[in-house]
């Protein structure tokens, strides 16, 4: 039997029932990052040997009897943003790679190795995290699985196309404006923000601290709902995640594919707008599987974008001022400039946003008390090619790099949880759709998702022809 | 019997007593102000007719047997920042004159009348509290009764001298960077910043709202005792407010006048450089009466007060940006450069400034692990006079405005309990000395001051002879 496509769950099922060995899953998937990451430029570093041993253990522990997790066995790797012990944390930068070695895997990292799954590597993704489409100038393009000449989308487009093209069922990545959703859509694969401060950040290099998040990249909505689960929980290295408030664990298994009470509305106004009539459809797919005619309107979205932008280039710049001001030549061209131009953004701006931000997330709040869930497309358009400057929106030629998070950036403003959906087409590319709920409700975005799987709506199928 | 020197309590336990009726010490305290403002300049609205209806009511309660409050019948102002309802509140503005009238008293005001106190009117301050010398050039300078050439210090300067002037036993000011404090010691009356977020801003003009704290000023240390005790408590109308831990109430009645538990000792470092030495010995006088003679050190104080001035600098121009962009033309010289200035500081350098105060406020609780109370000089001279721009501190000349706060800044940036006792020297103006405590420790700062009192080495007699 061969696992090369299979989600994390049915390999870790396997595994654990004996009829495939940890070690041999492994092999199988460092031979086919030898074969194809060539192609696609998802890993930065490959961690075979460490791997190969974890995995041996695993077996191990199965031969004596023992249970080695929910994840025994499945191939993963993460953003090259979480601190691996013994690795030096690249977060896409030139100037890290002089950084000496993480002494200590990031949480998220530990808690996936202690369900069983096995550490592949590190993958690719813009520098810092400042950006949408993983074109690195230090590490190169990622490419898109579904189109090699196509980008992956980012910030996380490692994470994103290592599972979209067959490398490991399982990633990692983080979201800042986007940075989870965007590579998730264009790769066609699921991918979920959660809740701002839901998942430990311990161990993660921060962009924007007010708006980073972390979060699974996966071919069903299972293993999104497992890697959820076992990533929860208090976190005292992390001071964000020790202050959120005592939550009841989502239990996976109990996924309910009844979903007729859920209240489902489709985003209106902002979220209709600037977007090709394709990504539309997207939500039109969803909308009509669902049976959902409503409208919704998230107010002032435009204006949550723009401060978004204030806020992250604000913080992301203060936060690599020292090296902006000793060694700007060193950084990526397309991160540079905007992280000068945040070290110049006015004092005056950045609270004004912030003072925006607290009036934006009780105006939404007050939309929750209507809806449950919300739809609204990923992206505006499907992946442009590598290189590609511009898109067409609305009759307009405007700047990709700064637009691909144009439906993104409102949502993750103020922390709510959202799970990226793939909606795959027939002689075309991929696009997502977002189905965003109130904060800490996770658990009805992963329902609403779990039915659409089963009619067959959305799915992430491995592409091995890209 | 004459109360125009008495102090709070003195006076309301005669009301209550029926020793003298309330509204005769209003009429008397109208009487003061009607004869003494005009040196002073203390008062900008004067609210003589609500007083008296206030007074009367007061004196029927007790002629009905009952009891009207614990400041029963005592004259008290406020800065003109406070909402009195009817007024409109300037904040020292000539802009806000065109405000309507506030429409409900600040929370601080109704607890004060609640308790039995009668409101005067409301007390002259720095534009926008944005200054230590309350020279404001739409409504006056505010005169020392110390000495009429000499300023009163600011921003709470009418608060101080109206007080010190004997117009009114009891005020109310605003400190956000040392506007209690410093009008405290240079007028010498006692004036207490509490814990950040521990009295009620419900109704009070901001300034730089992480900063801005209310607090009273007095002539004794139970009058101090008792309105903080009346001014605690949780206010729906203030988030800060509620955000505070559960305390006990302080108990004022109790205050321990054995002070021989408490830990005691003397700023070192930054807290002796750059004061005359009057202000040295000011502290050296509370030192010796308290057998004190260790000393601490608060580290990086400095860097503490210029990332004040940031972070107020950046608050106050986000809060008044419409207003400087409009009407410029309009506000105080003394304050228009500085928020202008404000609204240019790159957000890079106020997120530095919030990343230093969590660093220090970490680092200060080490301090308070082996210390109670900590000494140190409130201003680094006594009162300058009024139009006087430069003062010699350790050999150089210096601006008197920006540098007046220089020992307040760096405790109220992390808002500690501060209370400013008064040091009066014969043929010489009074100084102030701060005792200053870990967050929710007024009551021990109380009790230093009561013993301190008791010995005669602090005191704030009303000056008649200005």
């Amino acid at each position: 039997m061969n696992f090369d496509s299979a989600d994390a769950i049915t390999i870790a099922a396997a595994v654990r029932e004996g009829n495939v060995s940890a070690v041999d899953v492994t092999k199988a998937a460092l031979a086919r990052i030898a074969t194809r990451n060539h192609q696609f430029n998802c890993f930065t570093t490959i961690t075979a040997e460490a791997a190969l041993a974890d995995a041996a253990r695993i077996d191990k522990e199965i031969a004596q009897g023992n249970n080695p997790g929910i994840l025994a066995g499945v191939p993963f790797a993460v953003k090259n943003l979480f601190d691996i012990a013994g690795l030096t944390t690249l977060a896409g930068s030139k100037i890290n790679a002089e950084n000496p070695v993480a002494t200590q895997d990031a949480t998220a990292v530990a808690k996936l190795r202690q369900a069983g799954a096995v550490l592949l590597g590190a993958l690719n993704m813009d520098e810092y995290a400042y950006g949408f489409v993983t074109e690195n100038s230090h590490y190169g393009a990622t490419h898109n699985p579904h189109d090699l000449l196509r980008v992956a989308g980012g910030s996380s487009g490692g994470s994103a196309a290592a599972v979209a093209g067959g490398l490991v069922p399982l990633t990692l990545g983080s979201d800042t404006n986007g940075s989870i959703r965007v590579p998730a859509a264009l790769c066609g694969v699921f991918g979920l923000k959660p809740t701002y401060g839901r998942l430990s950040r311990a161990g993660v290099a921060l962009f924007s601290s007010s708006f980073d998040h972390i979060g699974p990249f996966a071919r069903s909505v299972q293993d999104i709902a497992t890697v959820f689960d076992v990533l929860q929980g208090q976190d005292d290295r992390d001071p964000i995640c020790t202050q959120r408030p005592a939550v009841e664990t989502l239990h996976v298994t109990s996924l309910q594919q009844d979903i007729s009470a859920i209240k489902i509305a489709i985003a209106a106004d902002y979220f209709t707008k600037g977007a090709q009539a394709e990504a539309l459809a997207a939500v039109q797919i969803v909308a009509d599987a669902l049976d959902v005619t409503e409208y919704v309107s998230i107010p002032e979205a435009h204006r949550a974008r723009a401060a978004a932008f204030v806020i992250t280039a604000s913080e992301g710049a203060n936060l690599h001022l020292d090296k902006l001001q000793r060694r700007s030549q060193d950084f990526d061209p397309a991160t540079r400039d905007r992280f000068l131009a945040g070290a110049l953004i006015p004092s005056s701006w950045y609270l004004q946003a912030q003072r925006f931000r607290r009036w934006y997330r009780d105006r939404v709040r007050e939309v929750f008390q209507n809806v449950d869930i919300i739809l609204a497309p990923t992206t505006p358009i499907a992946a442009p090619l590598i290189g590609q400057q511009t898109m067409i929106l609305d009759g307009e030629e405007i700047l990709i790099r700064p637009h691909l998070g144009l439906f993104t950036q409102p949502l993750s403003f103020i922390g709510l949880p959202v799970l990226s959906v793939p909606i795959q087409r027939p002689n075309g590319l991929p696009l997502g759709v977002q189905l965003i709920a109130a904060p800490y409700n996770e658990a009805l975005i992963l329902q609403v998702a779990a039915a659409l799987e089963a009619k067959g709506i959305v799915s992430a199928p491995v592409i091995f022809n890209g």
